[in-house]
């Protein structure tokens, strides 16, 4: 992904969010990271602690933590998400420090974000805020979260070039706007991201199942697993049960025909790390602690209670953020943030 | 539940990974209660460290943890569960202090145990276990899940029946062996439990919308929710953002009509904690940090940035898990344990 950022011409101000560590984000300051991503003003905390020094929360201001903000706005590079005249005149009265402000705009994805078409009301906005001392006006961003439901490099290099014919429909008329990306599938799919000024993604340090279905990555570019005990086998319904659930795993789950669920795939494990995940085997149900997994008779008759399975998650970030530490394969230990 | 549980002659061993604190412990033993089900050993480790001396670990006994549950059951009375032969024998060999065993019987949910036809299996096994000097049969344990897809008393009873029935078949052959139901729907919905020895119901500490629409509580009965303060108004497409999602509920949803998935109902704060639910107002999606309230144009006018939202959670359990405080409306904070 630095590579690329390089090769584009792009800022790479990657998210924290995914792995939640400051271990993990010295493995970035190698690659010539400087500025990251993060989605909560605890996470900003968190990361300002441990010595990164321009930090965009990419999440809409939350007015209730507007003294944390101008604490943390009075010791590093603060970036921050608006997209409503009323968030701008709350900052015009309450913020004591500078801060960078970005336009959120919508390019379909509709979670948050100003809709691309309004330019008068992009304008309007962006004339308030750089009528406020306080506020420095610096671009528009956006996250096209409508390509997690694409499937294919060209069906997610068709999302990217749409959110991009959008935003350069606005930077038309604000020719002083960079323009920041950050979804994973778009950051990974699509060769020449030079078009914008900055990407965001977070994903691609672990990946995950739904990104391998997106198509964004190969299963064995995923990079984070659960280790998971058989607790009971019932060759009876081709099942075994692994210590292994929604606190662990999270409930996110895919969709893999006729209605069925997979909350992650199976892998055993292996010298450098784990196998190639099985076919046909998957967790096909979870509760608070227990992981149901589907498998077949070769399978069941190869696992007996006690051995491990690895998991492979669907979504990452939720994963990490559950199981809150990392072994590595080399026998170290990583601990992500503590949530206060 | 201790009224109903006195009223009816049986043990209440309330479950509590619901709340996972050793404050809201306390208000158990009020109450009379001495013995607990939890459902990890790292659970049942800190509620040792808490005083309590009776823990049924509700889960199938990991093999890997052995050592540590050596060290439990030489502090405290355990019992474990278990479901097949091999595991019986492994505690035969590494168990090295006395516990106290029940046998998982699956009358219907196809998660974990013995499917409770297989009386042959069930008889061989309570033998078995009987000739291991380090455990002590105690009886015949069972989780109806599929109450949790049930809608209403009667139907809720049907499932209990059908419960009883199958484990008194069972009992007829083992006339030691006594009864253990644990699900919050039978617990709650069914007058007249005394068919049992011990109820081991845990959710129904704060229940959640998921038991309101089982039937098994009213809304005003949910006594857990999380204040989301309102990031972003869409009243175009009738939406507002809360900073709310998927690491602070949770993933779990009830489908409610139409293919429409709810992540929680809404609330608004009032002076006695917060309002009933707003009729047709629920969270419709989340990711990681945000979460979309799908609402309508008179609760959008009466509501703006910054104000806090009271969502009540789907499945308390996992929110509870993944929030780790709680504020009490007395202005006491609780925290649960920490999960290393």
């Amino acid at each position: 992904m630095a590579d690329k950022a390089k090769q584009s011409g792009v800022r790479l101000r990657p998210h924290f969010k995914t792995h939640q560590s400051a271990d993990i984000g010295e493995w970035f300051r190698q690659y010539g990271v400087q500025a990251i991503t993060v989605s909560s003003v605890d996470m900003a905390f968190y990361f300002a602690q441990h010595g990164w020094r321009d930090l965009t929360i990419a999440f809409p201001v939350n007015l209730l933590e507007i003294d944390r903000l101008n604490q943390l706005a009075d010791q590093l590079t603060l970036h921050m998400l608006v997209e409503s005249p009323e968030v701008v005149t709350f900052l015009a009265d309450q913020l004591t420090v500078a801060v960078n402000i970005w336009l959120k705009i919508d390019v379909g994805y509709q979670r948050t974000g100003i809709p691309a078409a309004e330019i008068e009301t992009v304008m309007e906005l962006v004339d308030q805020i750089e009528h406020v001392p306080q506020l420095t006006f610096k671009g528009l961003l956006t996250h096209t979260g409508q390509t997690y439901q694409a499937r294919g490099k060209a069906a997610v290099q068709t999302l990217y070039d749409d959110t991009i014919n959008k935003l350069k429909q606005l930077q038309a008329h604000l020719p002083q706007a960079e323009l920041s990306i950050g979804d994973t599938p778009s950051c990974s799919l699509v060769d020449d991201l030079s078009a914008v000024d900055e990407i965001r993604p977070g994903n691609f340090i672990f990946y995950d199942v739904m990104q391998q279905q997106i198509g964004s990555c190969l299963e064995t570019d995923i990079a984070v697993a659960v280790a998971c005990p058989i607790v009971a086998k019932h060759p009876h319904r081709q099942q075994v049960v692994i210590y292994g659930g929604a606190v662990h795993l999270s409930k996110e789950f895919l969709l893999i025909g006729d209605g069925r669920r997979s909350y992650g795939k199976v892998a055993t494990l292996a010298s450098t790390g784990w196998s190639a995940s099985i076919p046909g085997v998957y967790v096909s149900a979870i509760s608070q602690e227990h992981g149901i997994i589907n498998a077949n008779d070769d399978f069941i008759a190869r696992v007996e209670v006690g051995d491990v399975l690895v998991i492979l998650p669907v979504h990452s970030c939720l994963t990490v953020d559950l199981m809150r530490k990392y072994h590595t394969l080399e026998g170290d230990i990583y601990e992500t943030r503590n949530h206060d």
